[in-house]
């Protein structure tokens, strides 16, 4: 199956989590009006069974399309967002919350001029998809105790990603 | 008194906080050594009254050097992390925690190549300094009950920051 990728909106990713965008976003001049705040991006789910914010940042190699989609994976205690610190698109494969990933599920989006997603707590992603050159994010998860990571693999040829 | 930035350094900015960067930071491979993570950059220390973490984007208007110096102000109750979303340099103004703000204890430091800061709680800071053109940076910081910004007002020609 071949999974093209859509255009990143607020209402197309809702399922899955939150577009991190100036765009429609809830903003107010602060600092004497020389700086505007775009407010409370995203909600940061960290903090169940002892966990806490952590700030990392993320050095991603550029992948070829398209792309085999092996691997998923994710996060059952926390949210964890990307924002990319270049202005170069990058891709998103998800899944809905639940025990197993079912390829006809795969959702795929393109971010754009610097927009960041959020994934909510639970929700299937693919790996970083950075294009075409090394790419760096920012990205807020979760530390603490606790087992945050899940992984499901697919056999090779069942799904491949493309833009 | 005039005041000029030197090279921020994770030594020089210690009594005042972190420098997010990648430089000297631990790392490890993740995404089957497809990404580089690097890993807990700075402590977020939002939690204490009931706050939570907040994930925002500052966009400054740039300052014109030199600069008067006429306000600084605090977080009491959180950290807050800047990180540039650009690779441009900005300028960093800080002063030691304490109930008022010495003109002589100022510090300033011009963050380059990415770097970015996280001010401790209680760490007297300017407003953000962006150079020559408007400049977006990814804010981390606190939400929550409780008053948690305080300001302090400089005469005119007390100090003036230049770079």
């Amino acid at each position: 199956m071949r999974i093209a990728a859509q255009s990143l909106t607020r209402e197309a990713f809702a399922p899955f989590g939150d577009v991190i965008e100036t765009d429609g976003s809830r903003h107010f001049p602060i600092n004497e009006g020389t700086t505007e705040r775009f407010h409370d991006l995203a909600p940061v789910d960290v903090s169940d069974e002892g966990g806490r914010p952590l700030i990392n940042l993320f050095r991603a190699q550029p992948r070829s399309l398209p792309l085999a989609v092996r691997i998923m994976e994710r996060h059952s205690l926390s949210s964890q967002a990307f924002v990319p610190l270049s202005q170069r698109p990058f891709l998103v494969l998800v899944a809905p919350p639940g025990e197993t990933v079912r390829i006809e599920d795969l959702k795929a989006f393109v971010a754009q001029d610097g927009q960041g997603v959020s994934y909510r707590r639970g929700v299937w992603h693919h790996p970083l998809i950075a294009l075409e050159v090394e790419s760096d994010f920012l990205v807020i998860d979760r530390g603490g105790p606790g087992e945050n990571l899940d992984e499901t693999a697919f056999p090779a040829g069942e799904a491949e990603l493309t833009y």
